[in-house]
């Protein structure tokens, strides 16, 4: 059986399981507690970081992008890349804007402070990255507002890996409560339509330990 | 004319322009200080970074890497991205080791302190990213070292996007005198060659006001 080595709550490690999912590949989910620095686990991946797909074959494929790119090569059935060059720019422009810009300026600030910085063992959330955090969201779901306003997803007429990118980010941070609904309808409706899909089911059921997700977190018409 | 907007001795920005040269694409550099957030740059991409590609179609690709998979599809005769899937997938890999990873731990707590900071009217070098940079310097060259031994270009036999990755980082280093060439002779070996490539002389040529390179930084046999 394919296995991807993943962290529950990572938004990276959700994005290749909504993808996979999609494509309907079968595949053993392994969570990895990427700061114990198995041995073992390095030997996989040397940059020690999640996720990892591991095919029948052998075949390692570490990095959220790659494993993205990969998939898309190896099963190309339902592709999320868009087809013409144009979409294809637009979908891996917006993937990266969440893979990398979202993820530093509103993730890292709000997800790793509040749930992944102790198992570093470091200290209490940093009130400063909770402030940019909390400041920076806004911005950005305000941009999501805007796609699914003028498009029927994110990068344009078709589902894409953008969509995924986005709703990865966003049911992590929802699970602990940072997503205000109420004051993002537009953003609301287009995630109810993207949780709603059979490919989320598997991301829902997704619980750590001392963190319980908000009632609403669950439901798909919320 | 094609136009790509950079800055001189951004490692992105370098991949990209080592990679157009490499595939014979024609284009004309125009710097942008994306510190000064100027709202016509803004309006081409809204992260406000650098390399940004703009096509005379008036077609525009932002992001280093969504410019690369975009310049192996419209352009593949020059592949530089490996043709099987395990090949592609090495390769991809690698662009990410460097892309991110040797960015974060090396270039950033570099090149960024001592060069880029300045000029987002920040303060002088912090001496504690300084010391990690110089640390986790070594098991990079270790790493390239390691590669470059065991393989005729870093992600297998084929001259790859991964050793352009690579040289990128390692010549905007080089500039500002901190690659020790001495201790690292394998990543030397390696280096001299990509340095020797007609794709290379345009970056070499590039001068930061206020900083001198070293005098061996474009000899191509040093």
């Amino acid at each position: 059986m394919r296995i991807l080595y993943h962290l529950p709550l990572a938004p990276s490690c959700r994005k290749v399981r909504l993808v996979m999912a999609e494509k309907r590949l079968a595949f053993e989910l392994l969570s990895e507690d990427v700061w114990k620095k198995r041995p073992e686990f390095l030997s996989i991946n040397p940059a020690g970081e999640v996720p990892v797909l591991v095919e029948e074959t052998g075949l390692t494929v570490p990095d959220s992008s790659v494993i993205c790119e990969y998939l898309e090569e190896a099963y190309p059935d339902t592709s999320l890349m868009g087809r013409t060059l144009a979409e294809r720019v637009e979908v891996r422009r917006l993937t990266a804007w969440f893979d990398d810009k979202f993820n530093r300026e509103v993730t890292r600030n709000l997800l790793f402070e509040k749930v992944f910085k102790r198992f570093y063992g470091k200290s209490n959330p940093d009130a400063q990255a909770l402030r940019a955090g909390y400041n920076n969201i806004k911005f950005h779901l305000d941009y999501i507002a805007w796609l699914s306003e003028n498009r029927t997803w994110l990068a344009g007429s078709r589902l894409s890996m953008a969509d995924f990118a986005a709703a990865a980010h966003i049911s992590s941070l929802d699970y602990i409560g940072d997503i205000n609904w109420e004051k993002n309808p537009a953003v609301k409706e287009w995630y109810v339509r993207i949780k709603s899909r059979p490919s989320f089911r598997s991301l829902l059921s997704d619980r750590i330990s001392g963190i319980v997700p908000p009632k609403y977190y669950t439901d798909l018409d919320f």
